[in-house]
């Protein structure tokens, strides 16, 4: 039994610093790197992939609407054609940063409302899915369980990695929500024992009080969640203490 | 005795068009790419790639600073470290389009202020060449003869194709003046025999009325150049009737 | 019996010119210059203001998303405090130039998915009143009839001017359709006469065949509709002949 | 013998979190308020607003250029008609947020590359003058001594405020190096001693060791200084010490 930690990292942009992903890298096996849509520049996108190598986690795309007013966490109607673009041209530019340390791109996990759009509409779901594959095909993509995304990308033979959240509240139908704001658990322990739970059972309480089903392949952890740093330490021991191996997809 | 004709195209920004792309295309062999700082957007950069690949011409990235409002016509002092990473940036991005259509990115050509800035200023040409080359090393760089870019590319082992202008006064060491107002040429014959001339002769008459030295590997005409179509059909003409051939550098 | 003739101005972005404002000019009695948001940039505000200021046209605020990619006319889920946010910012920065032309903002218009929004969610509608009345409360609101910033505006005392458009095709409700891909009228003599039947009985055909009641207090005309400019002057000429005053609401 | 104490405030952006601006406001009498281009947005600058309110402390203009991603620190060679428009466009903002809470702009000063630009160049000094006057003629431009600004605000009547750092090393002739790393003070009490001096006898010690003469109406302190509420607390108690009060320009 074996799950993959991931977390948003490279978010900062020009002098505005977010997250603390230094502290982070020890803790996961899978860091998605903001491309400079909906945060991250340039300097810090390469900054975060010679992080990353340092630390030897795995690199992924972390594309996102161009809204950085809103930090991409603002539902924009663009038509699956422009979507797909703006893939394209955000995987693409990391691919440039992560050539230069040669790493490959080994997911790919899109961002806050785009994430979530993708997730519920197949037009949207497809035209991201498609950029990516005709970009690198060897690239995998977070998904949630029932998604359309995780449907579409069986359909087109993508390969898919169920995602759950460890600082979100979950939906009866194992979705999220999306901001915190939801989100009251503040107990760590009980979060970390939340996650042993996804990984062995594929079970989760949901926000309602009903169980929901959840498939973890790999976890998210908010790198600006309050004591994100110290919940990953917890998730980690419980998961090892549980004979869970945490390592990469790929 | 030959010459490649480069043009900037792909400079349209979502609703905004700029230039008129598909009627210069079959007058070049280049087609230099804007990639979303200065101008462009991925939607834009995509098409010109396809229509690029559809008249046979050579695409190459065209980076310049992230400076929409003043399309990165005004100089920035940003830092070599900074201006490198835009490099790959950029550069990147279109990688990821060119591949789309099984293009290569058969040459670099900086915008506007930034072209400038690296003509000038030999660490910025270096921070440049240095973005381009740890990209691809196959990636051919436009810079005027005697200009930083062109020297410290060759010390540096950098492919360099220079470039003289259809449509702007040249300076007395063999420069330009950037923006157009400064060229008062508005006689497209006398602009082509001048083309003509300085492939054959390596001479063109400065803004001062004094002869200056160029070396006209690749030739540039601007969309935006009032007649362009016009122009570019009487600077192939002229080329032809010399009996020098106009093909891609690479 | 009179009517405002409106059309959208100031759209032109740096380098990125849009619109045929100074042609339009002469046909309307209300210009609503964009603010920087999906378009428009300062030297383009204080430009546009200066050219109504010459044609006697009342100037207008016409604030948009913050989405110059897509121009905003794609939906963006902020919220309502956002928004009114926006509206203060985009319509103070108009106010500043207007200043320097002794001129009043007369009215204002929300632009594309902003204005489509506004008309459909009370929420929206009353954020967007409340950030132009907090400001200046003799700005009368531009808003379709039936529509929720007509309503919420009644309720709040902010003087409405019900709106029509001239270009695009209208729904049974008497709403329009955003883009004008829908809006299949080519025939400038059949538009005029829709003007002219929609100030005087209140009716439009609907895009489905059957009649909208509307209400005609100003009716637009977008300038980037191909013949704008014979359109305009059909208009009015058409409205003159049927004793139709044209004169600002205000 | 007085002095007023400025700081610069409302440069978060979007969910980036910059300052630390209400430990910031006890202690200071004037907030430089970001007006969206290098640093804030409409939220932002509304609750910048409300919070000086809140403190009693006046606000001011703190107009920089459109780089977000530099944070507005990197010159951009604008001309001096699009500088004044951009001045127009950002106080023009923020006086709408401030007339909100009716609060006049009692002051304005440009930021960061602008702020430099503009001490160096009498075109940029006098198109950022004009812009200001233009909008409310009894706004305070804060600017060094011996700057290019204060001899032009001389000239056309505005009323210029002398300004001095408490936390950037000065040159010997009463300038200041923009960025902190040439600023090696870390000793709080050294740099309060060094306000008080500017204060009373016009004098500082320049990074060469020589002396410089200062005129300090207003002292600057950057809530980005690490340990800045600690420095400006200490700066306080050290003035009013020396019998100095500490009270707005206006």
């Amino acid at each position: 039994m074996k799950v993959d930690l991931n977390c948003d990292m490279g978010e900062s942009f020009g002098m505005y610093q977010l997250g603390n992903d230094e502290e982070m890298m020890p803790y996961i096996t899978s860091a998605n790197i903001a491309c400079g849509y909906h945060g991250g520049d340039p300097g810090t996108m390469r900054r975060t992939v010679e992080l990353a190598k340092e630390y030897n986690v795995q690199i992924g795309a972390h594309p996102g609407f161009p809204d950085l007013m809103g930090f991409g966490r603002r539902y924009m109607h663009c038509n699956p054609s422009e979507i797909k673009d703006y893939i394209t041209y955000q995987v693409g530019a990391l691919k440039a940063f992560a050539g230069l340390y040669d790493m490959p791109i080994a997911h790919c996990k899109p961002h806050g409302a785009l994430y979530m759009m993708a997730m519920e509409d197949e037009k949207i779901a497809r035209a991201i899915l498609e950029g990516i594959v005709e970009l690198d095909d060897n690239i995998i993509v977070f998904a949630m369980n029932n998604s359309a995304v995780a449907e579409a990308g069986e359909k087109m033979g993508v390969r898919i990695a169920r995602e759950t959240y460890s600082d979100r509240e979950h939906t009866e139908t194992g979705s999220i929500i999306l901001t915190r704001k939801g989100s009251e658990i503040d107990d760590y322990d009980a979060m970390a024992d939340r996650v042993v739970r996804m990984v062995k059972e594929g079970k989760v309480t949901a926000h309602s009080g009903e169980e929901a089903d959840v498939v973890a392949e790999t976890v998210c952890i908010h790198a600006d969640t309050p004591g994100a740093v110290k919940l990953a330490e917890k998730i980690r021991r419980a998961l090892l203490n549980n004979g869970i191996e945490i390592s990469a997809i790929r």
